[in-house]
């Protein structure tokens, strides 16, 4: 039986916006999270300023390690103009900013806060892709790490183990990358924002005007499967199964619900979280399904009395392409061993019945770790109010959304519902 | 005027325990998390289990950096036989873990979680003394490390600026050291545990059994002016004016107010909780007081309904000893300038009207950053609950007990008001 746990208060989000996704060398932090806070200003539709925020809570997975510097709550809190306005920072690996959510969301219902800000943050390409990888791999449980695993290597086994079990194949997990492309051309704030039929002719061409033999592939699938255009990085991990290193910040303003009407008229209501913990795979007994996305979906559905059909689209944790399969299956919108069968048909895309990903996903959004749980939020935020331009799902009825986000191979996980009533 | 913030659900402490705080070879976070936690369970009067509690929120500055390991949630979530409840890492430089008591404190007024689990570690004598300066210095504000300040020199300005103005010395801070070292003698857990008194006889003796001349210091004052026996590290702040490296851990059990009978005859009530940020000191008007910790505590006392001089005892954050001046009378326990007249009096003796840091404070009972927000309410519960053995504030009628956590130079703050009714 699960517990359905409820909060004393609703909370709304009235305000959401996000920074440009990509590689930035003369952009720090502070100027990222900056220029998504600008955005979210800008989409409150009634207005607020510094003085109106009680608190800011930030998610960041480490950016004392790269960018040499901590303790960035008290850096943006002044930035931002909100001293002596407190400021928490909130870590949990690649979830760090939708634990960052939760927290905020607790902040208000807990009834101490009415008006918080939340958001995240990561500031990585200055580091080279070793020290990238390196601190990375500081999230990932001890024992995977002894084992000499870094995250490309730990998610080629969950794929391997994945295609023992249910017969998909490297072809299969394409099919999120073809999607995830197409979406990111609609994204203006994507890091690639090229399908892979783009990235293909652009080669083409690049041959063409070099006066070297020209790439004889016949369509987008066979370009995925040349090993020199997409080479294995741990197998069957290929480098366009592989989410990019990327800078970005993303941020919500969240309000007590009574209040929300001060800001817009047309709010979303903050209708399940959900967080659970789970152990090494090195101790799990199936690699194919995640303890802590089950455990963390079933919280969210039971605070929000709904159920995985009621969902009508979401944002999941893509840091690689078996990782949405996964993540599709375990919060209940297809069967075990259904995903990849579920994806190859299309059921997944932008126009296909559950739209996985509309913003691009991890793959192609981008994915600055401590910022991402947030920008999944502001993609919920631009699809629920039919605001997402061309990427807009095609639904005038969207009601309800989700988010889940994952740290490390499922150490930790959240799940966030938003419904629009 | 101070807006009076609510919880819309009381919140009680239940249990509280630490680790011995040392530098440990041999022992990692997960094992001093455990020493804690097992120290923690001891201290429930009724008992409880893994399988009672809901949610782990932790404090950690940078076991990333310390430990080359992040993502420690997940870690101990798992040591601690609680998969797949979760864990989520708080971060607000050295005020870290009273930063993830106010968490958990939001997570149960919220209404979402009952019983909750929250602490704080740090694991840092694994790296060299260099290692852990650069590391700390992360969380100084951009600008002060800019200007080559490390904590040290930073709290050296900040000294010679209350110098200054208010005519204290360099004897005047030593007081504060001679109270901390008698203090931690009586604290079986402190890192320190001799007195001024006992450091400077052994030196005498170790002298007189190599043949050496014998030190001629007439008393424990003498011995702390010598600048062979007390070198300065940062003029005016002296080897033992700081706070030394430390391994440790602490947590507390929290529960909604209305179960606390549960658990335990004698919970205490959470009066008051405050946190606040603050400009770069590069920023300040005024060195000689942290805007932080004044507005931290505000906030707290017009939670709890009190003034300063309701609290009758409170642990402070001297990671160096000027510190623990400003910070008494930034809480309002004695006017500004007059901090280091009391200390000086005895006034903030455990037998003097306002006693602070009868635990020996970061300078004596250590200071492993993480933790140390977390052991100082370890510290209010012993006293509150009058079982802190020979340390024992002698006041049968010890009802309030405030403690206070500064992050950077004061970037971050917080106050935290416990009762006992």
């Amino acid at each position: 039986m699960i517990r359905q746990r409820k909060l004393g208060r609703g909370v709304a989000v009235v305000g959401a916006g996000m920074s440009r996704f990509g590689m930035f060398s003369d952009l720090d932090a502070k100027d990222l999270f900056i220029e998504a806070y600008r955005a979210m200003l800008a989409s409150v539709d009634k207005g607020v300023g510094p003085e109106d925020i009680d608190a800011l809570y930030l998610g960041n997975f480490s950016n004392d390690f790269f960018a040499e510097q901590s303790h960035w709550g008290a850096i943006l809190s002044d930035a931002l103009g909100l001293v002596p306005k407190p400021a928490s920072r909130v870590e949990g690996a690649c979830a760090s900013s939708a634990l960052a959510v939760r927290e905020a969301v607790f902040a208000i219902a807990s009834g101490f806060y009415d008006i918080v800000l939340v958001g995240g943050f990561e500031d990585m390409s200055k580091r080279t892709t070793e020290e990238v990888a390196a601190g990375l791999a500081l999230a990932a449980s001890p024992d995977e790490r002894a084992a000499g695993f870094t995250f490309p290597g730990v998610f080629g086994a969950v794929a391997t183990a994945y295609f023992q079990r249910y017969g998909a194949t490297c072809a299969d997990l394409w099919e999120v990358t073809i999607k995830s492309h197409q979406n990111a051309v609609l994204n203006p704030k994507a890091q690639y924002r090229k399908s892979i039929q783009e990235i293909m002719d652009g080669k083409v061409e690049k041959s063409r005007s070099r006066g070297l033999p020209l790439p004889q592939w016949q369509d987008e699938r066979a370009f995925l499967a040349d090993a020199r255009a997409n080479p294995a990085i741990a197998w069957p991990m290929h480098l366009f199964d592989c989410s990019p290193i990327s800078d970005g910040a993303a941020c919500l303003l969240l309000v007590g619900e009574e209040l929300a009407r001060s800001f817009t008229d047309d709010p979303l209501h903050v209708a399940g979280i959900g967080q659970a913990s789970g152990r090494s795979l090195s101790q799990a007994d199936d690699l194919t399904s995640l303890e802590a996305s089950r455990s963390a979906a079933r919280e969210a559905y039971a605070m929000a009395g709904l159920q995985p059909s009621d969902v009508q689209f979401a944002e999941v944790h893509d840091c690689f392409s078996i990782a949405e399969i996964l993540h599709i299956e375990d919060l209940g919108f297809f069967p075990a061993g259904e995903g990849y069968r579920a994806v190859t048909r299309g059921e997944t895309r932008r126009d296909g019945p559950m739209p996985i990903n509309t913003s691009g996903g991890l793959k192609c959004k981008g994915h600055p770790v401590g910022a991402t749980g947030s920008a999944q939020l502001v993609e919920l935020w631009e699809q629920l109010r039919q605001s997402a331009g061309p990427r807009q799902i095609e639904n005038p009825d969207l009601r309800v959304g989700a988010a889940h986000s994952m740290g490390g191979t499922g150490g930790t996980c959240a799940v966030t519902i938003l419904e629009r009533r």
